[in-house]
């Protein structure tokens, strides 16, 4: 359970009761919309897909060093977030994720095909239709190495997660025989972190997806109740509430380096739901405390057009600060004091001298990071986006201007217009 | 040398020649400030440094399998960003930069512990006072383990990149022995690259810092003319110009995913000047293609308050697109292209789809990714924040505003005031 916390907001909030009654009435108005099969998700999904999930994973598991994520967008930001979140950044053993298809740099690609050379991998490829320029591109450069180094059972190692019914990743699948899994058709890219989108790479990094999922059913059973306390109405009824007052930015602030592409992952969500018709929080982050060393000086002191939601997580791993004698640098003052304490700490000065040098801050309390508070975290964010977008009078499920790059892109690379 | 291309900005832009003059006139003002000690840096660096920077990396990479550098803000940001530009991001060999001591999560810390107690590894220390909350923590945390493998041999382990002439740190690298580095006392962090600061981790992580102080002497002698296509001057009066007619944010786009890290030092160089007295470009960034699909819709249709400042690299590496018999998705008629082909094409298709939409476009390129052309892109960046301040009206070398959360900070742990 999300807990907010708005009171270093309140002096620059109106009456929030009105705007709460307004986010209620735009949670009752999702089912309205086209493409809102995230919405149930945790609670609808097929008991029998985590176990299909389970037994692909344990195959990558055994055969690969390496799972290769095929991917952009909503195909790979929710996988990625998650294995930072719940993956140690360092020396972890087992089944490495790798991210490809998620851009055009032709030295990311070489490096990646030298790495792969001498390690034994499987591809995950993961688009809708199949012909998005990137990992269409990258699932033929990636295909031809695992082709190159297991020949005829090269099919064996790709696992396509695609459409249930169409587009041309489907039919490669079948025709060659990967396994596959599906894309609801109703949840877009953005929203699809709960399906197999997210779900099998996150099994194949070792992430306990059945509590991942008992997490965001969780979260689905008590965010959709329209109780006082919904943290998600109040999140949503808060950040429109400041935009609708000028604020322009809103700065996600995470309190752990671990969050960085959770906050890319948030930035899509945010950004593509929100930002149509000239309006929407242009979405932005910062790593907390790094970065006080760095945006510090622009937070207090710059442009008063930002809120700020302070995310944090419940903490207390072990090191803690050791004591010395003499005291060289003035430090024994925290000796004994763990880190994450001291980081608590800093935490609650940086949100107060923000919110006195001009900036709303709003909190947001997860509780330890696991497979399953994530769950709810990922789903918490999904609906107040929803309930969000609702209320600033944008349709949250479409991206109208996501063409106008690819038609003059075709256009350029001469791409055969279709008839 | 930076080429600046400013016609996807020229009708946002008024007529820049007044601009362009008053930029000269902060050229020549740069002097009169305090921490101008990076201006000249590179011409006036003495020969020495590299043989000394040279020398204790080649220790460092003969006895480390890791080299942990503990600093923050514009102590690790400018290492981190060269590191990630010009060392391969997967299956490099030599000595490994991690960082440390540039937050307080303690998970964070407790993973490194665990990865650098089975490896051998020396410290890099970078602090003006050595008495910075995070970094002092963290060296307390990690000359413990250090002191726990090697026993009295640890200081012969530390490099200490401290003030010549006062503070903590430098008395405790005198009295334990530790091999020392000079920050020069009118550089300020954020400038501070191109000093020991940024050169020695650079060095033990094998980038040629000879080539990097040369590049960045070839910026220093070619910016500081006031030339009519001096590119510091058409970023630093395009730029300001936008903020000047009404653009707040200013999104740096970066073409490659390894310029992550240079976006976020940017970040700090640009945000910390001149986020002050409620002025200032909000410093934001990208990396494309990937955000594209993420926050392309934003940048299309949302608020029209950003300008977006394109910065590619000359590149051709290898990987191109597959021929596939039976086009299978459609992708043929990429078939013998390299992808970086491909992301070229997208660049300029993107830039124009975003012009077109609201969003001036700077377009920034730079030559192929090298010590020398990094060191110049680091000094470029540098004289253009200094004229962009400096025209904004503010001092590009102070930050008054981060003592605020410091004092809030302090006071809430105890910390014993100094009488």
């Amino acid at each position: 359970m999300i807990k907010t916390d708005l009171s270093l907001a309140s002096e620059y909030l109106p009456p929030l009761g009105p705007w709460l009654e307004r986010a209620a009435r735009a949670l009752d108005a999702i089912p309205s919309y086209d493409y809102t099969g995230w919405l149930h998700l945790p609670t609808r999904t097929d008991a029998a897909l985590p176990n299909e999930i389970e037994a692909a994973a344990a195959r990558i598991r055994a055969d690969s060093r390496v799972l290769l994520v095929i991917g952009i967008g909503g195909s790979y930001l929710g996988a990625r977030a998650a294995r930072d979140l719940l993956c140690p950044a360092l020396g972890g053993g087992g089944t490495e994720l790798l991210f490809a298809g998620n851009g055009l740099s032709g030295q990311a690609a070489a490096e990646l095909l030298a790495y792969l050379r001498g390690r034994d991998f499987s591809i995950n490829v993961i688009s809708k239709s199949g012909s998005t320029t990137e990992p269409a591109a990258a699932f033929r450069v990636f295909y031809e190495l695992l082709r190159e180094k297991y020949g005829d059972r090269a099919p064996e190692r790709v696992y396509a997660t695609t459409d249930g019914e169409k587009g041309a990743l489907l039919g490669m699948a079948k025709e060659r025989g990967f396994t596959r899994f599906v894309i609801p058709s109703d949840v877009g890219g953005r929203y699809s972190v709960l399906t197999p989108v997210g779900l099998l790479p996150m099994a194949a990094a070792g992430i306990d997806v059945r509590a991942m999922l008992a997490g965001a059913r969780a979260a689905e059973l008590e965010y959709l109740r329209k109780t006082e306390l919904n943290p998600v109405l109040h999140y949503a009824a808060a950040r429109q509430a400041l935009y609708a007052g000028g604020k322009k930015v809103e700065v996600l602030g995470c309190w752990e380096p671990r969050f960085r592409f959770l906050a890319e992952w948030w930035k899509q969500l945010f950004g593509e739901s929100e930002g149509k018709e000239g309006k929407g929080l242009f979405p932005s982050s910062l790593e907390l405390t790094a970065d006080l060393h760095s945006m510090g000086q622009y937070m207090q002191q710059g442009e008063r057009l930002m809120l700020e939601t302070m995310l944090t997580a419940a903490s207390d791993a072990a090191p803690a600060v050791p004591y010395w004698e003499g005291d060289p640098e003035g430090l024994n003052y925290l000796a004994g004091k763990r880190l994450d304490e001291i980081n608590r700490v800093a935490l609650m000065a940086t949100a107060q001298a923000h919110a006195e040098g001009g900036v709303p801050v709003l909190r947001l309390e997860m509780p330890a990071v696991t497979a399953a508070s994530v769950g709810n975290l990922f789903y918490f964010f999904e609906l107040s986006c929803a309930v969000s977008a609702i209320l600033s009078g944008v349709c949250p499920f479409d991206q109208p201007g996501v063409e106008n790059y690819k038609q003059k892109m075709f256009a350029l690379l001469g791409k055969p217009v279709k008839k």
